[in-house]
């Protein structure tokens, strides 16, 4: 790791000018929150291998901003070398920038790897002390990275319109709509899972999400394609054709955004759609490129001019979230599968650690002398999590998890996004809190569920707890709302239930998922955090539920289901405005025994009757008989 | 009013340039919510008397630009030349002015009148289409206005420590360390409850609010008072002198801006504070001027050097806002008695409804076929609230009312901002729901409540809609939250219970409240528009908690008190941020009568027991036997 920083240090003293700072992103060239191998250039430096979070190299320090989900996690990943910069807590680094690095100092950045929103943020930041943000010609880090992951060919395939809902047609001829509405005669699109939601096309690049390695370019007349081409079957290719997209290579972009700019990109290609595509009205007047700042990266933004471009959020984030009713079928479908994976998975559990470690088990509450276990019957939390993922991979359509499972014990599930690894991870335990948050990819829908369970004798306060994140999830799920509420607003509802107590998370309570797409989708979501965007929750959207609770060393706490936006049927419509609610599309038991009915209303009672009932009609047809006696016992009417 | 209209347009082909358009706000200097009858200029213009509204008059047209607690009362008050916008629904002024106005438009406003980032907020959004706005030199509505009421000379009193808590030495100094640490060497300050505040002087110059017309400018040496000097007696005149401060006349604040701006204001006036004011440190460096864009006229604000300009809320805002503990007692004294004049009150509405109406009364529900009653026996919304004015001036430091009580009964309920008129107003009515919004200035405090009541039947539609609106507000009072949590987190606390069914209210859920003086107090509030002024609610600042529902035609509910800050004693406390809870401070029954039973919660059901007696303890010294006897009766426990 010293050499590591060493090496970095003497090429940034190289560089033209030298570089006094050297800035290394947790991000792709394509702002992806899930990245290959070979771009996990942040964790190569610095050692932490969560999702977020942004390393800084100067010449003296090295330092890492990452936020609340990953304190723990990082105080544990990061050497005596780095500093851990708490977000929220410490101060952030465009102003630690100002107070500790020296005037006019230079701050290096592969341009291909930052937003341009972030890139321009931090100029005017670093402007203040006349720093500057210098973009480097190379990617530094790949440059001593020895045995950096070489680039995989991995196909890309077709997502056929039975999972699709919407032809790629239809979706280039209301991009194109868009586009002349704003006038804009083009847009680059850089976002993996935007390139692939158009063009009904998916990969294997990365883990997680099944995307391309790819960018895309529109016009009002052409379509391109910028990938490794190696990667494209001719089947493929032939569809892409049918749709008037042409292949090119992934490297070409640079040179096709600076041709868009100069408006020598159409004339090049002698792409035309005919009666569909040639502009013959008002449309000649529109001269903009579309750039999303959010995740465009910085070097393909330098390639246009700054005067025509049109910095504003990708019409594809909408697109995308707004779900067409195929789509929201085969979410639901997919929700009911994983359920029966995790019930199936609940099951198997219970027994295991019954049998092994003599728990009480799911139902009863009993305390457990521990015991010593032979070595080769031991569960840990990769062991059972690797069991989990059986279960899902049993079922139709998988094609792998959404997400990098979270499967905690104990002090374990207090690390927010905990990721265990077989060598060091901790063995399942009948005396503590154990909880999983994981979700697959299914060929009709993406799935991201939490549960929190205790096989043995769980203590009132955990008890209290778990029933106050209960409350909050139940809270926000039956809210009902007016059109133009956007998540900022609803968050709320999760937290007072735990605010009541003094107790809180450093999270946020929702988000988007994908259709066969990245688990976390916007450009909507629920949080404390306002967004930059305002973007109000809509119908046929999809939004995650999840408030937690974490105490640091001891225990954690999340439950989450995936709801879907609908109208709701209120009795009166008040400024005629409509009124929204959430449909609950995930199916699995809450443990009723981790619940203090006496903090329960009778409203909530009656909700998770009805819900838990539901989970039984639902799920019986794809259960076991065993299964099935134990998902009634599971869910036994409470009474209140 | 053609009249008006005819001779405003006359003037303004005569300006130079001539314009094209007149904007007539609804404020004075000072930006004030409350202004005096010579300070109506909108209203003389256009005829609608609510406290908020825009006028625009152009060559053809005339609009009013009004938000919708006024929708329905500016319907029934402008006339045919007039059309009325409304905000939400319809284009905003600035979009409005872009699409009907000519390229290049002269738009008038008397820079007095109107705030630095209302004026430049205009400026930006008219440039568009090479719009220009033009300072007026004179104001044209008071040119044409033959009849334009004369200066009052009202008398500036001291308002004493007893009540003030906090001596002005104190509070300048607090002011000047401000001053120093945001690199500023003045500030001018035109809020007239700030002058007061900070000075601690009270006038009587605008109805409801116990304020002089003045200015202040203070500087790191200096202050000074801008006023009408017939107003300050010596008495007055030598506390403010042994404070330091200046008195000179209301008009020289124009040219002494303008030598603040130039740094000749110090030396001018010799006013030197020695080792306190002296500039013995780096706060010589200090060369900004304070202004707060949100209160300071453009008028003003134009003769300082823009660049040496600090636009940033007034730190007077937020001091004012964070009551100390003598406010914080007065505040609860002034509610205490202001809660037994309404329970006197509605003992008295009670016993006549039922005497003259033959209603079934505040205890009972039964139907009354309406009867003929004799003319000087009827009540009327204005003889009543006339009643209720009597019974608050009864109480210790009663020095008027805080604002105009709304009166109101059935459909007039619904008009949120509803003001009675002795000659129009409607008669009470046994059949309908009578809502009373209405609030005191006491020497130690201002009040503000509202309650809704039905001596009748009242229908079940009515009693769902009180009990949701009730739910709201108990919701909101009951929250605990962590410090950083701002109002608009909150609002959606109140609406849920309505949401529910469809309905909601277009207006905010609660303001601060003034310590003897505005009823309407930032920087904080509780609502669902985002503020651009992100402040959080804090310890020791007050709030009202105001809900309501409005069917047009039928009916109003809205249930207000006013709250206290205060700390939570929370179990834990996550995070170490600290949480805050809500303490009532206003004593007066809900009417069990109105109350769905069956929607509320047990806790809600236990809440309002709790504060039913809480009401019956805090009242009893300060009622008669008779009146106690009905409280006691009004405050019988429910059972849930």
């Amino acid at each position: 790791m010293a050499d590591i920083l060493a090496s970095l240090r003497s090429l940034m003293a190289s560089q033209s000018p030298p570089l006094d700072a050297l800035l290394v992103p947790s991000e792709d060239y394509h702002q992806s929150e899930y990245v290959s191998a070979r771009d996990k250039r942040r964790e190569f430096v610095s050692g932490f291998t969560g999702s977020a979070g942004l390393a800084l190299i100067t010449k003296n320090e090295a330092r890492l901003w990452t936020d609340g989900r990953y304190f723990l996690q990082a105080t544990q990943q990061l050497s005596d070398q780095w500093k851990l910069m708490r977000i929220g807590e410490d101060p952030p680094l465009d102003v630690w920038m100002s107070d500790n690095l020296q005037k006019e100092a230079a701050i290096g950045i592969d341009p291909w790897c930052v937003s341009v929103d972030t890139a321009q943020r931090w100029e005017r930041a670093f402007a203040k002390k006349n720093q500057k943000l210098v973009q480097t010609s190379t990617n530094l880090v790949d440059e001593i990275w020895k045995n950096r992951p070489p680039a995989e060919i991995n196909p890309a395939v077709d997502h056929p319109l039975e999972f699709a809902g919407r032809s790629v047609a239809e979706k280039l001829k209301a991009l194109r709509e868009k586009l002349s509405s704003e006038k804009a005669r083009g847009i680059i699109i850089t976002a993996l899972d935007e390139v692939a939601w158009l063009y009904n096309i998916r990969g294997s690049d990365v883990s997680y999400s099944p995307v391309v390695h790819a960018f895309a370019i529109v016009t009002l007349n052409s379509a391109f394609l910028y990938v490794d081409k190696r990667k494209v079957s001719s089947k493929v290719s032939s569809s892409l054709q049918a749709n008037g997209i042409e292949v090119r290579e992934y490297g070409a972009v640079s040179s096709d955004a600076a041709m868009l700019a100069s408006n020598q990109l159409d004339q090049a290609t002698g792409v035309n759609f005919g009666q569909n595509g040639v502009c013959q009205n008002d449309t000649c007047d529109n001269d903009l490129i579309w750039v999303d700042p959010a995740s465009c990266c910085y070097a393909l933004f330098s390639k246009l001019d700054a005067n025509k471009v049109l910095l504003q959020q990708s019409p594809l984030a909408l697109a995308k979230a707004l779900k067409n009713p195929v789509e929201l079928d085969g979410l639901k479908n997919a929700h009911i599968r994983d359920g029966a994976a995790v019930v199936q998975y609940l099951v198997w559990l219970d027994k295991q650690m019954q049998e092994i470690y003599g728990a009480s088990g799911y139902f009863l509450e009993g305390e457990v002398t521990s015991k010593k276990i032979p070595e080769t019957m031991k569960l840990t939390e990769v062991s059972v999590s690797d069991k989990l993922e059986g279960f899902r991979a049993s079922k139709e359509h998988f094609r792998g998890l959404s997400f990098p499972t979270i499967s905690s014990v104990g002090p374990n599930a207090a690390i927010i996004h905990y990721s265990p690894q077989a060598k060091t991870c901790a063995e399942l335990d009948p005396n503590s809190i154990y909880l999983f948050d994981s979700g697959a990819q299914y060929l009709d829908g993406t799935t991201d569920i939490t549960r929190t369970v205790h096989f043995g004798k769980p203590s009132a306060h955990e008890k209290a707890c778990y029933t106050s994140v209960l409350k909050g999830h139940i809270a926000l799920g039956n809210a009902r709302f007016p059109n133009g509420t956007n998540g900022y607003s609803l968050d709320i509802l999760a937290r007072i239930p735990l605010w009541r107590y003094g107790l809180d998370y450093r999270h946020g309570t929702g988000h988007g998922i994908g259709s066969y797409l990245n688990v976390h989708e916007g450009p909507h979501q629920i949080s404390f955090r306002p967004q930059a965007r305002n973007v109000p929750l809509q119908v046929s959207m999809t939004v995650t539920d999840e408030p937690g609770y974490y105490e640091d060393g001891n225990f954690g706490i999340r439950l989450e289901n995936v709801l879907v936006i609908k109208e709701a049927d209120t009795e009166f419509n008040f400024g005629d405005k409509g009124y929204l609610s959430f449909e609950h599309i995930t199916w699995a038991p809450y443990q009723i025994k981790l619940i203090d009915l006496s903090i329960l209303t009778p409203e909530e009672i009656q909700w998770l009757n009805r819900y838990h009932s539901k989970c039984r009609e639902i799920l019986a047809p794809s259960l076991h008989k065993n299964e099935m006696e134990w998902l009634k016992k599971a869910t036994e009417p409470m009474k209140g």
